[in-house]
């Protein structure tokens, strides 16, 4: 089993997504994906067959190892703990948990709060909903990285802080979220988009990205 | 710094506060508890004091080692990696995961759907909104917990998973949702309230615990 290639489930624009893909891609990882689509025929996630896969109906998913793993961090700090280079950790306790509290800030206090469950919710005041989600998080986000921030989110190596940063930034662009007062999140985002790994995982360039939205 | 005592900000019903109190309580760390009170004055976490303590403006945060932790899981993190005695996660990777998979789960799937700020919003549909959220939740939990748990939520060893678990119930108990159809969650946090580091932390003995919600 543990020899078999990875299966992500993943969706081009789900950023809990993105985030995973970013890490097999930073960790040379070849894997197999199954496109699994939020949105057609009510949401695929909700299938017998996929609930099956992951009760939590959610991407996403990867199969690896012989189990199947869910929650986007969870992945990564397994991936990380097998497959430990490069590390998405730094070796210091302190900055590691800098690493963590910012991951978690975005991963628990900004994206469940804009997700698509929520936002179904919230009819017409769903876009301004999630542009006060994002900008709440975000001006916390902004003064931690002015404390925490080299070229990345902490210091100078890519850490799992940066793996949900510009999948939440993305998600803030795409909610016309106004990005003028964060220039330290919009200066590590640049930073981490012209990197490769960050790049070939992009939402634009995924086998079930629509035609009209590829890169 | 380093020798000083951990001061904690905690509100006595916030179940992201507890889960630290109980990851303290575990690991024998003594520590200062400092309360703020989420509703008092519109919310103390909103003071420009707190604010410049944390800028995320929520319990629970730790002074320790010379820095300002927040968020709970990054503050259980930094805990085990620095006292790493009684561990919180099983020594194999695979179990670790879904130690993290559980958690996640709570943290990021579960909790910030019925936490004050989004239940604000919701008016009169407050109480359907999060019994909704954790009943969908807790469906996933209990069809995952079947596969992995022991006397606790992952094999026999108390872990991360089962510090989140028990302060979610009490809020699944405080949304008067019916705990029927979850035996296993509700054997596991039974097993868990017997244990001495939940019961010390436990919301009805806090400081700041009002007279008429004490134990």
């Amino acid at each position: 089993m543990a020899s078999e290639k990875p299966v992500l489930y993943s969706y081009f624009r789900s950023s809990c997504s993105w985030r995973v893909r970013i890490a097999l891609a930073l960790k040379g990882i070849s894997y197999d994906l199954v496109p699994v689509n939020l949105i057609k025929d009510g949401g695929q996630q909700f299938s017998a067959e996929f609930k099956a896969l992951n009760p939590m109906q959610q991407v996403p998913a990867l199969k690896i190892d012989g189990i199947t793993l869910s929650q986007s961090l969870a992945i990564i700090n397994y991936l990380e703990e097998t497959h430990p280079n490069p590390r998405l950790l730094p070796q210091d306790p302190k900055k590691r948990a800098q690493v963590r509290m910012i991951a978690d800030h975005i991963v628990s206090g900004i994206q469940p709060l804009q997700n698509l469950s929520v936002l179904k919710q919230m009819g017409d005041k769903k876009m301004e909903w999630a542009q006060n989600c994002i900008t709440s998080g975000f001006q916390a986000l902004e003064q931690i990285l002015q404390q925490t921030a080299g070229r990345y989110c902490v210091g100078d190596e890519v850490s799992m802080a940066d793996l949900c940063l510009v999948p939440q930034v993305a998600n803030a662009e795409r909610f016309k979220v106004d990005m003028g007062p964060y220039p330290t999140i919009s200066r590590i985002n640049k930073a981490l988009l012209e990197l490769e790994a960050f790049k070939i995982s992009h939402p634009s360039r995924q086998p079930d990205t629509p035609a009209e939205l590829r890169a």
